[in-house]
């Protein structure tokens, strides 16, 4: 497990992949973004998407499950604030994947044992193109002594 | 259901309430975002959060199908890049709700049937303090003719 002392600007982690399957998009959607274009082939159709698409805030949790496994800090992944792009959609069929780098560490004046740490972090398809990228500021603490 | 025509800056829209049980919370943990303190009480205990929190994802995509219930724009709530804060962690027992405003409406130079809207999303506990705030751009188009 990793402490702040362990991290260093530059550092990058990259997860395991996941495939993502039209049945997963479905069922998400169902109960947290019910519309046409992600809840079947026949409602996307006339839409903007054309075919079936995961719902952003899908990725956004799938990406969250692949970075706790990939970037293993010891107190946990919290994100306090961030910024959030969806470049493409997620389809059925694609394996993504998450590369996370460590963009800035900036120590706490108050409080010495915990820095604001800055993660880029890009989910790829197969074919390396991004589906999400966010850039989130996150607490970090120090080893206990 | 609405189109461009029908929004204006400063309109707001107001979702109905949604209560958060830890049922919920320890569910959709065990699927996006395992970790010690969205997972158990007992796990939560030591944390930076000292009682069960939802996963922001949580928080976000909940506030995502209140939106989509609140906000019926015709062509669908599509997000191309936003900004998101969690000021405050969602607990078990909390009732969200989703305060929308239209901050911006900017109108395509190479679409004329298209704009860029800008929302501000407030979701809000019962004591009105707020969970979660996000800024999205999205892609708003003309009823057709």
């Amino acid at each position: 497990m990793l402490y702040l002392e362990d991290l260093f600007v530059g550092q990058r982690f990259e997860s395991a992949e996941h495939l993502v399957d039209a049945e997963q998009i479905k069922k998400f959607a169902a109960e947290f973004d019910p519309q046409p274009f992600h809840l079947s082939e026949e409602g996307a159709k006339c839409t903007l998407f054309g075919t079936l698409a995961a719902s952003g805030w899908h990725t956004a949790a799938l990406t969250m499950r692949m970075l706790v496994e990939a970037v293993p800090l010891a107190d946990g992944l919290v994100g306090a604030e961030l910024q959030l792009a969806w470049p493409k959609p997620t389809r059925p069929g694609m394996r993504l994947r998450v590369v996370a780098e460590v963009m800035e560490i900036r120590p706490s004046n108050s409080k010495p044992h915990m820095a604001i740490v800055t993660m880029r972090n890009e989910t790829r398809d197969q074919d390396d193109q991004i589906v999400q990228l966010f850039t989130v500021k996150m607490p970090v603490f120090k080893r206990p002594t």
